[in-house]
């Protein structure tokens, strides 16, 4: 289809707006107001109504007005931007449906290939998340409700390593050991993550199928990892997911609008990869849940496990004060023993170190067999930031009992890109 | 846990209401306005209420109301009558989410067993679908928001036969093999089938584990196939499903205000096994969708094979005349052939004998590897009803090059039960 052919923007302009007009479009005025018209797909939008009046046939008078598709009830047709100066998915409002797809590359996917990838990836994901169906996809209805799709891409050790050894950070490599780890259950590693979110399951499997249409040639799937959270809609906004141990999990997580959080999760020109800047680091960690045996331990056995109450989650030292009130750890009871168990999950967790802080990003996965928690977190380098607080539970969490980390995988999140660059242009240049 | 002992319904008021006084409580206000106060789940929380008063330390004065969890913002909090005619989950709105779990029986799992078990059962699908804590749930707050959670239970021709021979109907048993069926992949047949669904994947897997806790002890899971639809919120009320091959899924389907809907779906006692009478025969069949196939084909091919456009699932005899126009299978065109092939999957799916129709619930799944639809229908009887159509469409049907059936379980559907009964008390009796 002559896809792995450089495409420049115009190109990728024309594709869209061709799209658009062949399946009775999809972006539209109630799309062109979400995304502010800043830009981003926006631009796209502008640019496919201009280039309309190109198209074979075209007649202003009697052609219908582009995306009657994307209107109409329900949030099928929301769309998020993929541009900016990160990934969208990553800070992002947590979509309910999480696909994380790894590939290994196939051997002959040499640097030159990698380019052509990335700008293949590129175009396909300036489309599905704006609700554009990529280049001869046969199913452009599946495409026009994006539900808040975002697709975000990382990059593993080998695919690094193909390009230029010397631009691999440190942090990108396996994670050092923990004792309790059991991996090797076919979910550790991989060359390419290609993370799809959205709050509709359609749209994520079929943004998964037409990027892997472009992707088969390049690599083959490594594994897949589903999860979710309760579902759009079903919970006030903002609320703090439950994971399937019952618990209330994320309260404590750097947010955008701290002061701090910035040089927390984003890569910069300091941290000695320039083409990495703007980019961040992510550990997906499958953590598998013994449902079975945590069904027996009771309430406060629970309670004490983590250092939080199961009905709101707040922590144990100040019962009342609700799930957002900071956890004392310094507070005894009456027996002058601490409030907060020596070997509590969140005491264990927690640094006195600001800096030694991830954003977590976790979902829960249960395939009918199996179920646990997809833990994602993002940081600037896990080396400083996940490492010693997964050392820390490893050595000493009450939880460690009933949750066994199966699966692990560390990659470099490639910086965010305008409207006419190309994803992973500085690793490829 | 001394739940395999006979429960009665006070034993079920009890533990309703002792539940929900522990937890914090979970029906309400919002809850039982919702139910309407006519039976069903409404009847337990006036037990409930009742109850209460007799618990250890209870003061109306300080004790607060029952249920603060299930108000509050969202879906999350709706809950769906389980009880009357029929069981809920077959004609009720279809759900986002499905996970049809198979179980094979213990092999001293014997008619008492199956006695026990319909009665454990039942008191957990009251509680989990009122959105209230089963006996001993240690999350409880995983329970509080069923999203319309319901859960269907079928039973298998060996369930049937362990508990008498003679009460299992002549369609209860594997159907017939079709030329293109490749059976044998681990979906096939069980003899246990509980159906859970809802609008969020969160209540899902808490019922399916409190399910499999109480089931554990009669049998073994044999498979578990989840699947979904399109999310709740995310397209107009009502709309007709797409799957994954982009087509609009599910237009002609008999309706429950249909005049004749009723004798197409339910059993009644003129059908010789009065245990049945209310109940319903489900068929479920994995078909694997060719999608790397599939995508080669061109749109008119696509709408060819089907006979219905893909934009809005018109019949192609009246492209213009919208979803809902019924096809014109006699129509031809300017060269006098049939506008809707001879092979078309909409031709081949209809029959003129309007007794030989089914009540088709199918989701669509994907596990990142496999994709497909999980196609559920519903009749009085799959040899008269599914099954010559299945033949007709396994003799020639355009669609088979991209599909393949690779799983077929045949269930009888419980009859319904009304607060106070036991689900299958009439097989067992």
């Amino acid at each position: 289809m002559g896809k792995d052919q450089p495409a420049d923007v115009d190109q990728q302009a024309r594709r869209l707006s061709r799209r658009a007009l062949l399946t009775g479009g999809a972006v539209g005025a109630g799309l062109g107001a979400l995304l502010g018209g800043a830009g981003g797909v926006a631009g796209g939008y502008a640019l496919a109504e201009r280039d309309r009046a190109s198209e074979p046939g075209y007649d202003p008078a009697t052609t219908p007005a582009l995306n009657p598709a994307a209107e109409g009830p329900g949030f099928g047709g929301e769309a998020l931007p993929c541009h900016g100066a990160h990934q969208a998915g990553i800070t992002t409002v947590p979509a309910t449906h999480v696909r994380h797809i790894a590939y290994t590359l196939r051997p002959e996917t040499d640097r030159d290939a990698i380019a052509r990838m990335f700008r293949i990836l590129t175009g396909d994901i300036e489309a599905l998340t704006a609700g554009v169906a990529p280049l001869a996809d046969p199913e452009p209805e599946l495409a026009e409700r994006p539900a808040r799709l975002t697709i975000t891409v990382g990059v593993g050790p080998g695919l690094v390593d193909r390009v230029d050894r010397a631009k691999r950070p440190a942090w990108l490599a396996p994670l050092p050991a923990f004792t309790l780890d059991k991996l090797g259950g076919g979910f550790d590693g991989g060359d390419l993550l290609i993370t799809v979110q959205a709050d509709d399951q359609l749209p994520v499997a079929h943004a998964a199928r037409m990027l892997h249409r472009d992707l088969d040639r390049f690599g083959e799937v490594a594994w897949v990892q589903q999860g979710f959270r309760q579902a759009r809609g079903a919970e006030a906004a903002g609320a703090t997911m439950r994971n399937l141990m019952g618990q209330v999990d994320g309260t404590v997580n750097p947010k955008p609008e701290d002061a701090d959080f910035d040089p927390l999760i984003w890569i910069d020109t300091a941290d000695g990869q320039p083409w990495l800047a703007g980019g961040s680091a992510f550990v997906l960690r499958r953590i598998r849940m013994e449902l079975d045996t945590w069904d027996r331990v009771d309430r406060p056995g629970r309670e004490q496990t983590i250092g939080r109450t199961l009905s709101d989650g707040a922590a144990l030292s100040d019962p009342k004060g609700g799930e957002h009130t900071p956890a004392d750890f310094a507070a005894k009871n009456a027996l002058g023993l601490p409030i907060i168990s020596s070997a509590a999950h969140i005491r264990r967790a927690t640094s006195t170190d600001p800096n030694e802080r991830i954003v977590r990003r976790a979902v829960n996965y249960d395939d009918g067999h199996e179920a646990g928690l997809l833990f994602g977190c993002f940081q600037r380098d896990p080396l400083t930031q996940f490492v010693p607080i997964q050392q820390r539970l490893d050595e000493a969490d009450l939880l460690n009992e009933w949750v066994t980390h199966t699966g692990s995988a560390v990659f470099a999140i490639l910086p965010g890109f305008r409207s006419g660059e190309t994803l992973g242009a500085g690793l490829t240049a």
